[in-house]
C-alpha cells in the first residue's frame, strides 16, 4: 500500500496551462498525479450530478453533502444543483463496489476525477475513493470572470499511506461533540481516514459504561459522551471515510478509572480526578486477576460500541511508583521472574492483547508495549521516531508515526511536513518491512486546548500532515504547501471550522474592547513558546481548572506575519528587494515599532494584557532596529561595528520568551543587522 | 402593563460614578432605572449562583445557559462556577413563581438586581424576570484592570411592552432549524420574547401536517420543519422566554398550499410553488364550505402543536383577481350581500375567526383583517402604521406595530429607533385605549436573505428596535444607542449569530481571492439600496432561484464607516475638528480615493466584481473631490464656485445608486463641498 508511487506528470500541477487558468491548482493534499487542459468547466445553478454503481445510500448522503458545499462555496440555493440522472448529469460519479458495514484498513480510496468544459467524471473503486475524489473536486472551484468554474484537468489519485489519522485527546480537555464533529469535516477536507479518539486520561473518563457506570460518574466531573453520542460520532464519520479508533490508555494515565473503582489500582487509594498535568504515580494492578475480569467486562462492551477492527490500549509513561510501592507486587514479579516494571507491563499488554483478541479486535499501543513475545498483528504508534517504527519493523511489527506530529509542541507547519515516516533507519528497510509502516497520525495533547482554540491548535498545521501522508514523497516543496495551506485554511473556514474566527474574539475578551487593532498587531508576531517549554516557564502552574485566556491562548502556533516579513528580509538581505517589497518591510517595522504607543491605553484597561507589556516593548525596540539597519542597507553604508554590537545584545533580550511568548520577527531583524553589518550575531547564551 | 415608568434616575447609567468605573453602562436594551454604586464584583473562578423560590427545572437550564454564558465571557473552565447553595453563593437568584406550562401575554418580567463588591442578587416574580435579569448581568461582564468584574450598581427593571417580537419569514428562503435558535440565542439577549413564525407563503409551505401532507410533500421542495422540530424549537424558544406564535398566511399568500390541495383555491389550477417575488393572483375560496372544513382540521392540528395563546392567519394583500374571475364566488357575493372584495375577506375571517376560536385560540391577523364585526379579543399586527393602531384601539382591539420595524428595507437602526408605537394618532389615545397597543415586532421579510446573510439583516439592528419596545419611551438618545449597538453586537458574536462573522466569507467568494482588503474598503462604504428599491433596480428579475453572491448580499444595511466619516465631517464643518479628527478625515478619503487602483486587479478574476466598477470608480472620484474641498478649508480659502458647481454635479451623479447600490459618503462629501465654497447643494432631481 505504501509504495511510492509513479508520479506521473506531477509537476503538471504547477506548469502554466491555458490562457483562462494562470495559477497553479491549490490542492492540498496534492494528487499523485496532476494533468492539467485546456478551458473550464462553468459550475452555475445547471449543475448535476449522477452516481453510477450500486446503490449505496452512504455515497448518496456523501453526493448529497458535496452539493451542500458547493452551494456553499457558490450561495447557489437549496433548490438549485441536484442529483439527477447519471445519463444527463454534468458531474457522473461511479464508483465499482458499495460500501462495506464497515471501514477497513488498507480499503481501496483511488480515484480518477476527469474534467473538461462539457462536465467531469469521477470514478472509484470505492464509495472512500468517490469521497476522496469529491474533495479534490471542492478545492477546484473558483470565482473566474467568467463564473464559478472548474479547470479542465485530469487527476489520478490515491494515497500513499493507508493509515492517516488525527488524535484528539478529550480527556485532560473534554471537547464536546459538536467540536470533534467540524474536526471531522476538516479530517475529511485534507483526506484524513482515522480519528484516534483518546478517551480516558488522568484527568477524566470521557465515555459512558453501561457496565461499570462509576468510570463516568465518578471520572469525568459529568463531562463524557454517552454511548447513543458516540454511536452518533461514529455514524458521521463513516459517512466521511473516517475510521473510529478509541483508546483506552492503561496500565497507567488512568488516575480518573480509580476514583470510582480503586480496586483496580496498585496503590491504596483513595483517588481523585488529577487537576495537574504531567505524568502520576497510580497504575494499574497487572498482579491481581479481578483487574483483568474488570478490563474483559470493560473492553467487552467497548469493542461492541466501536465497530473499527483496531482497539487502542495506550501503554504510555508508566513510572512505576505504585508497582515499587507494593509488596504484594513485588512478590509477584519475584514470582513470575519479571525482573523490572518494564516485564511487568509486558505482561500486562500480553494479557490485555488475548482480551482484546477475544472481543476480535487487533490490539494498537505506543512504543512501549512493544516486546517480541507480543503477536504479530498488533500496531506500534510511535512518539520515539522512525528508527523505533524501522526496529519494530524488522520483528515484523506494523506501526505508525506520531514523532514529529504532535501538533500540541506548536511547530510550524513546515517542520511537520518534513518528518516522513520513511526515513532514518525506514528508509533502509526491505520494501516488504516499508510496508509495515501504515502511515502516521497528528496529535492534539490537550493540557491546553479548550473547545474555543483547538480548532488554531489543529489547524491549518494539520493540513500539512495530512498531505505528508498522503501526496507521493516528492512532494516537499515548502513554499508550495505554505500557498496552499492558506487556502485550505480558508476553505476550512468554510466548513465551520474557528482556526480563523476564534481570533479576534477572544483577542477582544483580552483587551476589554472592541478596538483590538494594537493588540492584533502584537499577537500577529508572537508564537505560545515551543515543546514543552509552556511548563517549564510558567510562573503559576497551570492545571486543568486554569482558564484558557491569555495571550498564549490566542496567538497563532506559526505566525504567517512573521513568515512574511522573513521572505521580505530574505529578499532584502539577498540584493533581489523590488522598492515595493522594501516599501513593505519598512512599513511593517514602522507599524511595529510605533505599535506599543497603541497598546498602552488597552494595558491600563485589561489585566490580560499585562504580562505582554514587556514584549510589546521589545517589538517596538526591535522594530527601530530593524528600521535602522534598513537605513543602512539602503544608503549602501556599512553600520558600525559598537552599534551591531549593541543591537545583537539587545536582539538576544527580545529573543527570550516573556509571559511564555516568543518574539517571532526577531531572527529576521537580526539578518538585517547582519547584512548591514558585515557581522555574524553571537551565538546566544542559553 | 405599557404605560410609561417612572424612570428613576435614568441619567445615572450615563453618569460617572466611581473612579475605577469611568464608563458608562453598555446596556441594552437600557432598564427602566439603573443606580450606579462605587466599587466592582469581581468575577472569577470562585463564582456561584443559588436559586432560591420553588424548583423549576426551566429556571434551572437557565442559570445552567447563563453560567455557560459566563464562562464563554471568561473563558473559565466548565469545572469552574457552579450552581451553589443559596446561602453561600456569589450571586442569589429568587423567584417567587415557579413557570407557567404556557407562557402567557403580558406575565410578568420585572426584575431587579443589585450588585455588591460582595456578591449579588436577582429578585423577580417570575422565571421570566430571572432571564431578563441574567441578561442584564451578562451585559456588565466586563474586562477590567484587576480581573473580570461586574460593576456595584442597583437596576430596576420591567418593560415597557408586553409584546416584543420578532417575526422570521421562513416562506420565502426556507430557514433551517439551527438558524432559528441562533436567532432566538440574540432575542434573549435583547430581551424580546415573541418569535412570529411566518410559516406559509406563495414560495413554500414550511411545515409538515400530518392531517394534510400534500401540504409540504408539494409545496415545500422539500424544506419544511417536521412536528418534531417545531416541538424542538418552541422547547427551545420556552427556555428563553420566548412565545411561538405561529403564521398561517390566508386567504392569500397561499400558493404553496394550493399545489398540493388545489380545490382550496379560487382559480381552476393547477398551481405551481411561486418562484418569483410579488403579490399573486391565488387565493383560498371564502364561498366553499370545504375550504372550512379543511381548515378546521388544520389550524386544529396547528393549535395543539402550538400552545401559544395566539395563533396568526395572516390576511395581508389579497388582490382579488381570482374572486373577480370566478362567477360562482360573483354569484355567492350577490347572493350574501357582499359587496366587494373586501367584504368577502370580512366574510372569511369571520369564519376562520370561529375556527381559531373553537380551537381555543385567539386570532391574530395583518391589518387588513380588521372589521367592526369580529370579537373584541383579536389583535391587529399593523404594517400600515401608528394610525392604523389607534383606529384599532379606539374600536376597542389590541394592536402590535411593525410598521417602521420592517428590517428588510434596509434602514439605518436610527430609523427604526425612532418609531415608537405610542406616537401619532396613538399618542392621542385615552391611557386606557393605549393600553390596548401591546407592543411591536421587527420584521424579517425574505426575499433577499440565506442562512448565510440573514443574521446581517437582523442584528444587530434589532436590538435597537428591542430598546424600543423595552425601554422607557424617554430613551432616545441616538449616540448613546449606536455606541451600546456596538457591543451588543459583539455580545451576539459570542452567542453564536453571524452578522459579523459571514461577511469576510461572501467578500472572499466575491474576490475568488483571500486578498479583500480593497473589496472590503468599497463593500464598508456602500449599503444596498432602501425600500423596495431593489426589485425596481434589478436588471434581472430575481426569483428565489436566484444566488444571494453579489456585493449587495454581502454589504451590510448599515455603514458604520460612513457613521464615523459622516461624525468627523460634523466637526469640521462645525469648525470644531481637532487635527486628529482632521487627520483621519483627510486618512479615509486618501485610502478611497486610491482604493479603486487596488481593486482593478481583482475585478479581472471575479464575475461578480464587474457590475461594481463604476460605483468604485465613483468613490475614488468623490473621495478626490473630499480631499480637494479639505484643502480649502484647511487653506482658510474659500472654493470658486465654477469648482463647487462641478463637484455638486459630479457628486448627484454619485449618489444614484449603481448595482443596487448606494455609495454612503457622498452625503458627507457634499458638506464638505458646501463648507468650503459657502455654497448649497442644488436639490437632486429625480
Amino acid at each position: 500500500m505504501r509504495v511510492i508511487f509513479l508520479v506521473l506528470m506531477f509537476c503538471a500541477a504547477f506548469a502554466s496551462a491555458s490562457a483562462t487558468e494562470p495559477q497553479p491548482l491549490s490542492l492540498m493534499p496534492m494528487p499523485a498525479s496532476v494533468h492539467m487542459k485546456a478551458g473550464q468547466f462553468m459550475l452555475d445553478s445547471s449543475f448535476t450530478v449522477g452516481i453510477g454503481g450500486p446503490s449505496d445510500p452512504r455515497l448518496q448522503r456523501t453526493v448529497e453533502r458535496f452539493l451542500d458545499d458547493v452551494r456553499r462555496q457558490t450561495a447557489m440555493p437549496p433548490l438549485d444543483m441536484k442529483v439527477a440522472d447519471a445519463a444527463q448529469a454534468k458531474l457522473v460519479i461511479h464508483s465499482e463496489h458499495g460500501s462495506k458495514a464497515v471501514q477497513e484498513l488498507g480499503e481501496d480510496e483511488s480515484y480518477s476525477l476527469e474534467i473538461t468544459p462539457a462536465g467531469a467524471t469521477l470514478n472509484a473503486v470505492t464509495p472512500l475513493g468517490v469521497m476522496r475524489g469529491l474533495q479534490t473536486f471542492l478545492q477546484l472551484v473558483k470565482t473566474t470572470s467568467d463564473g464559478f468554474a472548474v479547470p479542465a484537468v485530469t487527476i489520478q489519485d490515491k494515497p500513499r499511506f493507508p493509515w492517516r489519522g488525527l488524535m484528539i485527546d478529550v480527556g485532560r480537555h473534554f471537547i464536546p461533540l459538536d467540536v470533534l464533529k467540524r474536526n471531522l469535516d476538516g479530517m475529511a477536507a485534507v483526506k484524513l481516514n482515522v480519528f484516534h479518539w483518546h478517551l480516558s486520561e488522568n484527568q477524566g473518563f470521557r465515555i459512558e459504561s453501561k457496565k461499570f457506570p462509576k468510570l463516568q460518574e465518578m471520572g469525568s466531573d459529568g463531562l463524557y459522551y454517552t454511548q447513543d453520542e458516540v454511536r452518533e460520532l461514529i455514524a458521521y464519520a463513516w459517512d466521511r471515510g473516517i475510521r473510529v479508533v478509541p483508546e483506552f490508555d492503561m496500565p497507567g494515565h488512568s488516575t480518573a478509572w480509580f476514583v470510582g473503582y480503586p480496586e483496580l489500582a496498585s496503590g491504596p487509594g483513595p483517588y481523585q480526578i488529577e487537576r495537574k498535568w504531567g505524568v502520576f504515580d497510580p497504575a494499574m494492578d497487572p498482579t491481581e486477576e479481578r483487574t483483568y475480569k474488570f478490563l474483559d467486562g470493560f473492553i467487552g462492551e467497548m469493542a461492541k460500541l466501536f465497530p473499527d477492527q483496531y482497539f487502542h490500549i495506550g501503554g504510555d509513561e508508566v513510572n512505576g511508583k505504585e508497582w515499587n510501592a507494593n509488596p504484594k507486587i513485588q512478590a509477584f514479579m519475584r514470582a513470575h521472574g519479571l525482573k523490572t516494571n518494564q516485564d511487568l507491563q509486558a505482561y500486562f499488554n500480553t494479557r490485555v492483547q488475548k482480551i482484546v483478541s477475544k472481543h476480535g479486535k487487533t490490539m494498537v499501543g505506543w512504543d512501549e508495549i512493544l516486546r517480541p513475545d507480543l503477536p504479530k498483528d498488533i500496531v506500534v504508534q510511535s512518539w520515539r521516531g522512525q528508527d523505533s517504527l524501522a526496529a519494530a519493523a524488522k520483528l515484523g511489527y506494523r506501526g505508525i508515526l506520531s514523532f514529529g506530529y504532535y501538533v500540541d509542541l506548536m511547530w510550524p507547519a513546515s517542520r511537520h511536513y518534513e518528518v516522513d515516516p520513511i526515513s532514518g533507519a525506514a528508509a533502509n528497510l526491505t520494501t516488504d518491512e516499508m510496508k509495515l509502516i501504515l502511515g502516521g497520525e497528528a496529535c492534539m495533547w490537550s493540557e491546553y486546548v479548550s473547545p474555543e482554540n483547538i480548532d488554531s491548535r489543529i489547524w491549518p498545521r494539520t493540513a500539512a500532515i495530512a498531505e505528508r501522508l498522503w501526496s507521493p514523497q516528492s512532494v516537499t516543496d515548502v513554499n508550495s504547501m505554505y500557498q496552499r495551506l492558506q487556502e485550505v485554511s480558508r476553505w476550512l473556514d468554510w466548513l465551520g471550522l474557528t482556526h480563523n474566527s476564534a481570533y479576534n474574539p477572544m483577542l477582544r475578551r483580552i483587551a476589554g474592547s472592541d478596538d483590538i487593532s494594537a493588540l492584533r498587531t502584537f499577537a500577529d508576531v508572537v508564537e505560545p513558546v515551543k515543546d514543552y517549554n509552556r511548563e517549564e516557564l510558567a510562573t503559576v502552574e497551570a492545571t486543568s481548572l486554569s482558564p484558557l485566556n491569555r495571550v498564549i491562548d490566542a496567538a497563532r502556533p506559526e505566525s504567517s506575519t512573521a513568515r512574511e516579513f522573513a521572505d521580505l528580509v530574505n529578499s532584502i538581505v539577498a540584493g533581489k528587494a523590488t522598492a515595493e517589497e522594501k516599501r513593505q518591510a519598512r512599513a511593517m517595522l514602522t507599524l511595529w515599532r510605533d505599535n506599543q504607543n497603541n497598546l498602552q491605553p488597552l494595558e491600563a484597561q485589561s489585566f490580560l494584557l499585562k504580562e505582554i507589556v514587556p514584549l510589546s516593548q521589545d517589538l517596538s525596540t526591535v522594530s527601530a532596529t530593524g528600521l535602522q539597519a534598513l537605513d543602512y542597507i539602503d544608503r549602501g553604508e556599512r553600520a558600525p561595528e559598537p552599534w551591531a554590537a549593541q543591537q545583537f545584545a539587545l536582539l538576544e533580550q527580545a529573543q527570550k520568551p516573556k509571559a511564555q511568548l516568543l518574539l517571532v520577527v526577531v531572527p529576521s531583524v537580526q539578518k538585517l543587522v547582519e547584512a548591514s553589518s558585515g557581522l555574524k550575531a553571537p551565538t546566544p547564551q542559553k
